[in-house]
């Protein structure tokens, strides 16, 4: 065995460097072998931009749970033979979202899942029950688990093209609908791409499959894994809500509101779920998510942030990182970095920078010539602004020979926001 | 909104009762209106019994780690650019996994995943992806994930029969493949099934495949939630390895080991992962998970675990569970409870309780006119005899009218092991 004869050493954490080392020792004939392990995890929390995870969270109070398995067994709605569970905190927690998104208590169906993922696989099978010989349609931008969920389901996937901002070409929609007429639409909706933030049109998607003639033969999947908790919070963003005739609307967990372990919510209506329902007699319970055990300190981690914080204190911190968000890209295309934003996005893009040992140090996500930052609550000022001018400082030795030229990014960001030799207004005049 | 204008008034946790009481208030004019969770862990772990959970352990050197969102997403084996992540532990854990299940470091693919739930969903779509005109074929008694998955995948699934003991039956198994001799077969094999703890017989089930021509035609997923952590710990025992023709093998981690949140581990050969991968440039990872982000701490706590128990630790503690197995068979049948276990399992089958609140207290799983007890590692001889005491003590008064009847439950556990008044042998001697 791999760990055969081994034993624990050590497992020390030195909590004023934040540094976490373990040692291992293999107990051959002396503890001369170690394997080590070693994690370092607090440089990269301060540096920490390009993923959308909001680390500004104090669960210390809660860390006694830890002593338990809880286990959240099945149906969150139907008590499981299992007595360790958090249903009650986990059905407060979609009552709140239910509410949100604006679904009566009895007329919805959700659970906490694992992670983003889970909840866009889930809303999608709920869509492909419901329309068994349906097409997904979805913008090439969107996160890859709706592909993945196309795959495993086998349904055809029909991708859609995107305008320069990231979100859905409705033109290109609709020619796409008129290819297959007969056969119902799986949409995925994107409520905040993963590299743009940009937000798919609801209205006119909805409006696009009422005029192609699909009333009542499609389906929605709004795939909210960042900004569906923000959007709400903000006056001027069009509204995901069940007025409108959605499906199902997924978040994550551990993006916008912060929380140790991945984890997300997915809302549907509670005429939907039952197409996937199956009862397990050995659980006393039903069967409709995707996971069978899910975690149940989940839900404790997200009720209490809902908790603490309150609709208020949320929307709080949605305007500061729209704010902050503003406050670089406008820092960027003043230091002569072309940017780009969303309106009611915190996720800035950027050109790419050339540096592999920069994008990790800032843990930026890139993708082809541009990369991102997503100004989260976590991120501050000061932070973005270190961030800037640590940028401007080190780019022009990124580009050796022939000295600095400001790279094309206007495929990626569009025209208008690209500040190369060749588009950069400002210079074209001069 | 539901908790709009709520904040948190206390959460407080009594550790003497071990009773965790949560208490919100509602601010509106006064604090007078109070939202109770109210979770009572422990009464209901001390009677225990029902689930396959080892709830002996004792994270609390780790408790500081939950101040990291700690996500491992993607590829366990490639490096994202996110930088809070175990991966280390995650390979460490899964290299342990490969060898126990003779694997080469250089020939296996594999994670942690959030439960035995997932493990199935990916060795089943790894087997799928292999055969895309296969047939699942599982013995009715296979997980309920199993079935979910064939419907996720939209894969014909042939349900075989079961032997009293719960194992397939591979005579039935041999007529079912024979009627669909042109499409591949897809396998679940179980190494202890959810209820009476059977393992299928892997060698004659290959030997049947190999009779029907179905020589190199078919895939082989061992689900091994529980007994499949077990199995490689008892010499006697029919051994799970890759040297056999298998596909997959996947574990719960949160089952026998014993961790706070459920997980379980999925390894199958590398060669086969590869028809799943998908490369995903803003991870720059690869993606052949089902989830996206996947919980970081799982892998810490089963790494923690496997180094302090190591090798021997864990055999002991198998060892101590089949002896007290058995000692629980023995002191049912003694009493006069119809009760069955199979050989190397620890899982014992008897006499449905007839009263909810047993059912509750103790835990108990129940299906049909059966009810089973788990022997986990923090169960002692003292609460498996405190058990019987009280099953025994209260199963008169549950019969009403006409005196007490030892119910028949031949149909289930077999007549040889039913003790009602028709099979008991003693009786009928008499």
């Amino acid at each position: 065995m791999y760990l055969k004869g081994t034993h624990l050493k050590c497992l020390t954490i030195a909590s004023t460097t934040k540094k976490i080392h373990t040692h291992v020792c293999k107990k051959k004939s002396s503890c001369s072998l170690y394997y080590h392990a070693q994690v370092n995890f607090s440089c990269k929390c301060l540096s920490f931009e390009g993923y959308p995870y909001n680390l500004d969270f104090d669960f210390s109070v809660m860390a006694q749970f830890q002593n338990f398995s809880i286990n959240n067994l099945g149906d969150p709605f139907i008590e499981s033979n299992y007595g360790v569970h958090s249903r009650q905190f986990e059905v407060a927690v979609l009552d709140w979202f239910a509410r949100l998104w604006d679904l009566q208590q009895d007329e919805y169906w959700g659970y906490i899942t694992n992670c983003g993922t889970e909840g866009n696989l889930h809303g999608l099978l709920v869509g492909r029950e419901l329309f068994p010989d349906g097409i997904i349609y979805a913008s090439c931008e969107s996160h890859y688990s709706v592909f993945k969920a196309a795959r495993m389901y086998r349904v055809e996937c029909v991708e859609i093209d995107t305008l320069v901002s990231g979100e859905m070409n409705c033109a290109d929609f609709k020619s796409k609908l008129s290819q297959n007429p007969g056969r119902p639409a799986i949409v995925n909706v994107n409520i905040g791409t993963t590299v743009k933030g940009a937000i798919d049109d609801l209205d006119r998607i909805i409006r696009t499959l009422e005029k192609c003639g699909f009333r009542d033969r499609f389906y929605i999947h709004c795939d909210g894994a960042l900004a569906g908790l923000m959007m709400p919070f903000i006056k001027q963003a069009p509204k995901v809500t069940f007025k409108k005739p959605i499906g199902s609307v997924s978040v994550s967990g551990h993006k916008f509101m912060g929380c140790p372990v991945p984890c997300g919510v997915v809302i549907t209506r509670l005429e939907h779920v039952k197409v996937l329902s199956t009862d397990i007699e050995y659980l006393s319970s039903r069967d409709a998510t995707i996971m069978g055990s899910r975690n149940g300190h989940a839900p404790m981690f997200l009720w209490y942030t809902l908790n603490k914080k309150g609709y208020r204190g949320i929307r709080k911190e949605v305007q500061k990182c729209l704010r902050n968000a503003h406050h670089l890209a406008n820092r960027l295309r003043e230091a002569g970095v072309s940017a780009y934003l969303n309106e009611l996005s915190s996720t800035v893009v950027f050109e790419r920078p050339h540096d592999e040992a920069f994008v990790h140090k800032w843990q930026l996500a890139c993708e082809g010539s541009i990369a991102h930052v997503v100004v989260m609550p976590n991120v501050s000022v000061e932070k973005l602004n270190n961030f800037v001018e640590e940028l401007i400082g080190e780019r022009p030795r990124w580009h050796e020979g022939g000295g600095f030229r400001v790279p094309c990014v206007a495929k990626d960001i569009g025209q208008e926001n690209c500040l190369c030799g060749v588009h950069d207004k400002k210079l074209r005049v001069v």
